[in-house]
């Protein structure tokens, strides 16, 4: 008897385990409203133009794989928007087959972070675009000039520059090719039902969405995931009471590649106190955006907050706070904007094009 | 005074070239509509089933990178629709940066071809489907079967399946992938004016495209290029009159690929009487798919075309009907369908998704 009733009590929970629920509460909409902000319609920087025409350029440029030396590789090879503006690769593939040190961050949201890159190297988007194209392990362009003479030789491209900058001597210019890219990315936000709830509507998240907001909000993932892309505002140090590398290793589960211990923004400003110190990724959309972190060694998210607890806040958080957070996650899926899906059939080609190398 | 006669006429005849101009005459159009077709909105074959549900679940597949063992490259990858269904490469690139032997054909209209390759080794777009995901120097998977376990891996393909084969015990097969990628493929077509043209509108083209169409005709170029897809349906000896490495070799102005002489459609046959022989390629969208010929060796099209009026019929084609038959290329240019542009959001990994290989 007492077996049989063990029996179903396990059945029981087995089955009508739906996670922790929380029902709707002002006090925790208040907090959230407090700690985060609801995506913008658009990310624009009130000092940069802003046009439809720039927009459509840098939506061209963005999926043009002639931006590169071999002709191979656009932006949305490693950003793809198909699959939320990551390549879901631990690090990614460039020029030659290289295999990059860091894990490419999406494209979505990002021109809300206070900086770019993983350690914060470029000041915004306009910056982040001229990088790839001219990195030899990236799209390998050989200059900004070789580029350039590429992009002039395509009489699409440049009705489309003079289009996008009217009124400019010369359009024609590396950094207006990264502005234009850089204004599509602003474009690229992905509102939910979690903006909704942040705009005041109580019933946007499930009870079980309330329970894990409550739980990020509890263990204070917030002090680095908060505003509005949850993320992208901090730099902190990846291991605070934990050495990231030693705790990330047991669940590396895969062939990953093995990268040496990267040392961050230390990199950039040569600052002792930037040792092992990253940008906090956003986690906007952060069910689509694996593998995780930096190295992309982590492919399971409910390891990857688990690790983040460890390792930042010294804490072990329960598998039932773990299916909350889950739930959470869930509500932070967005929709890509429409018009960025749209793929543009992109200029021809002309006679003096200089041609692709994959050498 | 006849000095400046002399310049009056050459300025006159620069300035105000504009091709020869032929005008619409029934005779013409009744010999355009004998040799060729106008595209069909779909490209139907009528022995298997089509559905709204299995062009979207082909459409996902087709730009979906995980179909590659390293997770890196798609269909799309090497026959981008943003650019005409080609990769604009002398040959492709694959897996670990191999560089294939041949030219990737256009997806566009492909299906309407009476073989697929340049070899005609596949029997149809279904077929043809079935081989780069598992050749090594291209999407590299090892085999059929880790295809469909990563493919069965993801709910969302899962379900997507089901819908696109009704009925099916077992959905989720390697032919079924094909199939569904083929089918997608089937609605790749690109009407233009000249199916106006040739639906009987005698005004759909311009004069200079109409003297382009005479000279076209009066070359018997239609006798390899007939049909509606302007090819797809000849196999025919590379080299008639003039053996075309050497033809070709003055023409090549780039650091190509220097590929061994490509004995053709006898790789498949072994017969003798196949060997430099291949598949007639479709000019719907000629302007755009450059670089030209099983080799991808030829950027110019006035070039490829002089070198196949020398390598087939032994004649040399003059510069006037040179510019006529491009001004009637440029009538081949069609519009790639706009539900091919419309990137899908691809269905997530899940935990047991086998993961990237880059090696």
């Amino acid at each position: 008897m007492v077996r049989r009733i063990t029996w179903i009590v396990v059945c029981a929970a087995v089955l009508g385990y739906v996670g922790a629920q929380t029902e709707p509460s002002p006090q925790l909409q208040a907090t959230a409203q407090a700690l985060f902000q609801p995506l913008p319609e658009l990310m624009l920087d009130p000092d940069r133009p802003f046009s439809d025409e720039l927009v459509e350029l840098g939506k061209m440029l963005y999926y043009d794989p002639r931006l590169s030396a071999s002709g191979f590789i656009s932006c949305n090879s490693c950003h793809n928007l198909a699959t939320y503006g990551v390549d879901n690769l631990p690090t990614s593939l460039g020029h030659r087959w290289a295999v990059g040190p860091r894990n490419a961050p999406t494209v979505l949201n990002a021109a809300l972070h206070s900086a770019q890159f993983w350690d914060g190297r470029a000041a915004d988007v306009e910056e982040q675009a001229q990088g790839p194209i001219l990195n030899p392990i990236e799209m390998a362009m050989p200059s900004a000039d070789f580029t350039m003479e590429r992009i002039v030789s395509m009489p699409g491209y440049v009705e489309a520059f003079r289009a996008a900058f009217p009124g400019a001597a010369d359009p024609m210019t590396y950094v207006n090719m990264a502005d234009a890219i850089a204004a599509f990315e602003r474009t690229l936000t992905t509102p939910d039902r979690f903006d909704d709830y942040l705009r005041g509507d109580a019933d946007a998240l499930t009870s079980e969405e309330l329970a894990g907001l409550q739980v990020f909000v509890n263990y204070g993932c917030a002090g680095c995931h908060g505003g509005a892309a949850l993320g992208g505002t901090v730099f902190a140090r990846f291991g605070v009471v934990e050495a990231y590398w030693e705790a990330t290793r047991p669940f590396v589960t895969i062939d990953s590649p093995t990268m040496p211990m990267d040392v961050g923004r230390f990199a950039v400003t040569q600052d002792p106190a930037d040792l092992y110190v990253f940008k906090s990724p956003s986690l906007r959309n952060i069910t689509r955006t694996y593998p995780y972190f930096h190295d992309g060694s982590i492919w399971n998210l409910r390891d990857a907050t688990q690790i983040m607890a460890r390792v930042q806040l010294g804490r072990e958080i329960s598998e039932a706070d773990l299916d909350s957070l889950m739930a959470f996650y869930g509500a932070l899926e967005g929709e890509i904007p429409a018009h960025a899906l749209q793929l543009p059939v992109l200029p021809a080609s002309s006679t003096t094009t200089p041609r692709p190398s994959h050498r």
